[in-house]
């Protein structure tokens, strides 16, 4: 029995589709994934704001953090089961993404795209730009919580 | 006294040297964000374990997200008094982080470097170059963990 429970964790841990391992380290890699992205996002909207005190290379380091994490692969970290258990805290996966892949898999594709996108146009000096790529990127992290993230 | 507290925050909200807020907010992102790196070294560590199934792509990408985190600006989650508190969990800062500011420095200083350069490595093919890029990178953590976290 615990060999075989070593032999699952192993190819768990092996396997580049579940490189994340048992269901609460994906939950709490995952929440600490979008929290990371939160805190760039909110670090932006601070930014934009207050546009006086606008700090291009911030925004620029934020938008890049964003896309990093979007490009990262944190699709490995949605495997079957981590709509329950916990990781630093429940898992607020509704189980419809399950059984809706294709349109979690569109909404992440958009995520990714805008979140791409951002991180180019904040390299410039387009202020307004920035804001309309911005509003695009929060539209696409609203579209997935109000499908797939249970409400508090 | 409610409306300088108001004040207070939003002041914390909008300067940049600490867009993270509130205390608790400060360290939930940081906890976050180094999780979020911890994901991103393991996966790289677990393919560099396993190199016949070696994905130039999903390490390369791992890599960008470590040197995006690092370049973020994590120290701007460091505020006064972060030794104390709790995210997610209770924080592991030591107290002489702040005493040592310098060597806190050079310290953060040597992360980023390694980081950006595993993340330039990475996007090559020489394996062995990333090996031993990743083994630096790694002696960067180990280093500031020692000095500057509490063990659990």
């Amino acid at each position: 029995m615990k060999k075989s429970l070593g032999l699952l964790l192993c190819a768990a841990l092996l396997s580049s589709a579940s490189l994340a391992g048992p269901l609460e380290d994906q939950i709490r890699y995952r929440q600490s994934a979008y929290a990371f992205i939160g805190w760039n996002t909110a670090r932006i909207k601070a930014q934009l704001d207050a546009a006086e005190r606008y700090n291009k290379d911030q925004v620029s380091a934020a938008a890049n953090a964003i896309a990093a994490a979007a490009n990262a692969g944190l699709g490995s970290l949605y495997g079957p089961g981590t709509d329950q258990g916990t990781g630093w805290r429940p898992s607020r996966l509704k189980p419809e993404f399950f059984q809706q892949q294709a349109e979690a898999a569109q909404l992440a594709g958009a995520f990714n795209k805008e979140a791409n996108e951002l991180a180019r146009i904040a390299a410039g000096d387009d202020l307004a730009a920035v804001k309309q790529q911005f509003a695009r990127l929060s539209e696409t992290c609203k579209n997935c919580h109000s499908r797939f993230r249970t409400r508090e």
